[in-house]
C-alpha cells in the first residue's frame, strides 16, 4: 500500500475533480505503478482534509475509467496496464519515420503553404456550425454530404468560378481522387477515358486499379488539344475526358475559349462528358478568373473540386458537381451512408465558406503566392536569364523550360543542394507521342517564408548553365 | 446605375468593413441585382459621409470576391451571376428527400443518441489541439494517422481494453468499413473469410465486392464457435475470421474465455489472422468490460475500433491495431499520403482522449443507455413478458426473440407503429445452416429522451400476443 501518497490538490472543478486529476496523473506519469494498492478512503481523507465520500467518489470515478481496480477484499489499486508489444521489427516507427533525413526544401508542387491555416478564423466557424447544428449532424450522414455545405457551395461556385448548379446536383467527397474512385463505379468513366499528355500520375494509377485505360491527348501552351477528341483513331468510341481548364497541369496554360467549346460540343455530339478538375481555379493572379467550363453546359460537364490546395489537405473535403443523370448514380456508389467526409468539417466549411471567411483566406493566399512567384520570376531573371519560366499566370508552381537531354541531371542536381521537386518526365503520360520537354516543375508555395530565400537560391545553383533552351 | 442606394454602415471592424458587408449582403440578398451599376466612388463616399478611398477600397474587395465586376468605361456592376441548371429532372432533390416521410420512432441497431454530442467539449478540445498543433499539420497528412492520435490511443486502448501496442502498429482509417476496404487489399483477407453466422449484410457485401469469399461460422448464446475453426470441412484452408467478441452482433453474447482462446491457437497453428471488430467495446453495463482478444496475441489478431458508436458516427475516425508484419502492407494500401481521415478531427480526437474528455462521455453515455435498456426490459416484462430479451448486457441494443414464424409480421407490425428496425434475419448470412431464430433487434440509444416512452409503448403493441417461444 502507499502510505505516504503526496497529492496536490490544485485547478478548478472543486476537490473532488482536484483528486480525479492528481491521482490520474499519478498513475498516469507512473509515480503509481501497477498494481499499488491505495490508501483506504478514511486515511486518504484524513491525510488531505477532505471529506471521506469525496475520496470514495474520486476513486469510483477512475475505476470507472479503468485506471483502477476496486475488488471485494483486497481494496482499491491501480490497474494492470496491458504491456505493449515489442516495438516493430521491420520498418522504422512512425516517430523515426517522421525525423528520417529529408529535403531541407520543399518544392513539389501542389502543396499550399501549411503555416498560413487560418487556425483563428476556422475555430470561430467551427464554434458557430457546432452549436447551430441540428442533433442529426451527428448521427449517420447522408452520402450526398450535409445540406448547409452544398448550400455554400452552390452559392460560391456560381458567384467565384461561373458553376451553375443548384445544391441538389453537388455530392461530397473527400478530394479529387476519392470523386475518379466513386466515379469509376459509375457510367462516367467507363472503359477508356482520355486524359491529356501531362498530369498526376497518381490518378492514372487509381484509373489503371480500376480497370480503366488511358489514352493522352496531345496538348500545347493552349492546353490540352481538344480539336483532336472528335478525329484521333485511338480515341475513337471514347467518350470522357479528363480535363484541368483553368490551368493545365502541370505544363500552366489554360484551356483556350475556342478549345472549350470544342470540346464541349464534342461531348454533346456523341452522348460524352468532360470531368473538369478545377484543382486550383482560385489562384489566378494576372487577370480575372477563368470561369469553368462545366457553366457552358452543365449537362456535359462533371466539376470537381476540393479545399486541398486553397485551404488544406489536411482536411479531405471535396465536391463533385454532377450532370442531372449521374447524381443517383454517384449517390450509390457512395453507399447509404456517408463513410468519408467529416459532418463536422462539413458544418464549419460552411459557415467558412458563407462567413466571408474563406474569401478572405483565398485573398491574402493569393497576395502571398503571387508574392512569392514574383520572387521566384526576378530571381530566375537575375541569375538564370536563359531559363525560360511559364505556367505562372496561376497556380502554386511554375515550370521552367530546360535545354533538351538536361533535366535528369537537373533534377538530380536539385537533390544534392536539398531540394525536394519533380522534372516534367514525371508528368508525361507513358504513351503520350509528342516531342517530350525537359523542364523543372517548381512548387513555391510550401516552404516557410523565412527559408523561401535560401531555396531559391539552392534552386538558382541546381540549374544547368548557358545555352537558351529551344 | 443605383441612385439611391441604401446602405447601413453598422458592425466591427472600421467603415470599410462595414461597406463592404453591406454591399454584400445587398448583392447576397438581391436588393442589387446582376448587372446593376454602382455609384461613382465619390458620389458614394458623399453620400455616406465617408473617404473616397474608402469606398474604392470596398468595391476593389468585393471584385475580387466575384460579388461586383470592374471594366474600363462601364464602371463597377454586379457581377452576372451563372444560373443554376433547371431543378433535378429524376430523383428528388436532396432538401425533399431529408423531408420524405420517415418513421417516427428510430429504433435501429447501431446508432448512438446524436443529441448527446459533446459539443461544448469537443470545441474546446479543438481549440487547444488547432491552436497547439504544429504547423505540418495542415499539409498533405502521413497515411500512418497523426502520430498525437497514435499516441493518445496506444494509451487509451491499453487502459480501457487491454489492447497491447505502441504508436507505431495504429493506423488511422474512418472506421471498421474503411477498415475492410483497405485490408481487402492485403494479405490480410486472402480469398475466403470465416464471419459469423449473423453479422452486418454491409460487411459481406464489401467483402463479396472485393471478390472474397465469406463463410459463415455458427454461433450460440456464448458467441462464436471458435472449435469448428479447424474442424469444418468449407473451412479448410481459410486463415482469417471476423470475430465480434465483446458483445456478438448483433445476437449480443461476448465470446466465452475458453473460445477465445481457442481461436488465438488456431490463428497460432495455421499462421492466421483474427480480425476483432470491437464495434462497443465501450458499452458493457452489468460486469467490468471484457478485455480485447488481441491483448492475447498481438500478433495473431488484428483489432479494430472507432468513435462512431462511442462519440457519433459523423467524425469518420476509426482504427487498427496491426500485427506487426502487417504494418507496411496497410501502409501501402492506404497510399502515399493520407487521403481519408480529416487530420483536424485526428488532432482533436487526441486531445479530447488525453484531456479526459471521451472518459467523461464514454461514461454519461453508459449510464443514459443503461437507463434506456432498464426501460425497455420493465416495458417488456410488464407488456409483453412472454418475450425473451437477450443481449442487454452491454451495447446499444436487444434482442427481442418471438415465436417461430412471426418474425416477418412482427417487423410489418412495427413498420405500421411508426417504428423503424430490422428483424434477426436481415443480419444471418445466406449460406448459414444453423436454426434461425426469429427476433428483433431493437435499438434503445438514438431516439430523443422525451420520445423514448412513446416508442417503447409502440414497440409493446407491434409484438406477437401470447405463447412463450421455444
Amino acid at each position: 500500500m502507499v502510505s505516504d501518497l503526496h497529492l496536490e490538490l490544485a485547478g478548478a472543478g472543486g476537490r473532488r475533480a482536484a483528486l480525479i486529476r492528481a491521482l490520474r496523473d499519478a498513475v498516469r506519469g507512473g509515480r503509481l505503478a501497477p498494481g499499488t494498492r491505495l490508501p483506504p478512503y478514511r486515511s486518504l481523507a484524513a491525510d488531505l482534509g477532505i471529506a471521506r465520500n469525496t475520496v470514495a467518489d474520486a476513486y469510483a470515478e477512475l475505476v470507472a475509467e479503468g485506471w483502477l481496480t476496486a475488488r471485494q477484499g483486497s481494496g482499491t489499486r491501480v490497474a494492470p496496464r496491458a504491456d505493449p508489444p515489442p516495438p516493430r521489427r521491420t520498418g522504422a516507427p512512425a516517430t523515426q519515420r517522421e525525423s528520417a533525413p529529408r529535403p531541407v526544401h520543399n518544392l513539389l508542387q501542389g502543396q499550399p503553404d501549411a503555416a498560413a491555416f487560418p487556425r483563428t478564423a476556422w475555430l470561430a466557424s467551427a464554434r458557430r456550425a457546432l452549436t447551430a447544428a441540428p442533433s442529426e449532424a451527428f448521427g449517420p450522414g447522408d452520402p450526398y454530404g450535409r445540406p448547409e455545405l452544398r448550400r455554400a457551395l452552390a452559392d460560391y461556385l456560381s458567384r467565384a468560378r461561373g458553376v451553375r448548379t443548384g445544391p441538389d446536383r453537388i455530392v461530397i467527397c473527400s478530394g479529387f481522387a476519392h470523386a475518379l474512385r466513386l466515379l469509376s463505379g459509375t457510367s462516367a468513366l467507363r472503359r477508356t477515358v482520355a486524359v491529356e499528355a501531362y498530369g498526376l500520375g497518381f490518378h492514372r494509377s487509381l484509373l489503371a486499379d480500376a480497370g480503366i485505360r488511358t489514352v493522352p491527348l496531345p496538348l500545347d501552351e493552349h492546353g490540352a488539344r481538344t480539336e483532336e477528341l472528335a478525329t484521333r483513331r485511338d480515341l475513337r468510341g471514347v467518350t470522357t475526358v479528363l480535363l484541368t481548364p483553368a490551368h493545365q497541369f502541370p505544363t500552366g496554360g489554360p484551356l483556350r475559349p475556342e478549345r472549350r467549346a470544342t470540346a464541349v460540343d464534342w461531348a454533346r455530339a456523341g452522348g460524352g462528358l468532360i470531368v473538369e478538375d478545377d484543382y486550383d481555379g482560385e489562384f489566378r493572379y494576372d487577370r480575372r478568373p477563368v470561369g469553368a467550363v462545366q457553366g457552358l453546359d452543365p449537362e456535359r460537364v462533371l466539376y470537381v473540386g476540393s479545399v486541398s490546395k486553397s485551404l488544406s489537405p489536411a482536411l479531405r473535403l471535396g465536391w463533385m458537381v454532377l450532370p442531372d443523370a449521374l447524381v443517383d448514380e454517384v449517390l450509390a456508389a457512395k453507399g447509404e451512408r456517408e463513410a468519408w467526409a467529416s459532418a463536422l468539417d462539413q458544418l464549419t466549411l460552411a459557415d467558412f465558406l458563407e462567413s466571408g471567411g474563406y474569401d478572405r483566406h483565398v485573398r491574402r493566399a493569393r497576395q502571398r503566392y503571387r508574392r512569392r512567384r514574383d520572387q521566384l520570376v526576378a530571381a530566375l531573371a537575375e541569375r538564370a536569364p536563359h531559363v525560360r519560366v511559364s505556367g505562372i499566370a496561376a497556380g502554386l508552381h511554375a515550370v521552367l523550360a530546360l535545354p533538351p537531354g538536361t533535366e535528369r541531371s537537373a533534377v538530380r542536381a536539385a537533390a544534392r543542394q536539398g531540394l525536394a521537386l519533380d522534372g516534367l518526365a514525371a508528368f508525361r503520360h507513358p504513351d503520350a507521342t509528342g516531342p517530350a520537354h525537359d523542364g523543372l516543375v517548381v512548387g513555391y508555395a510550401a516552404p516557410p517564408d523565412h527559408a523561401f530565400a535560401e531555396a531559391l537560391d539552392a534552386l538558382c545553383r541546381a540549374l544547368p548553365p548557358g545555352a537558351v533552351p529551344r
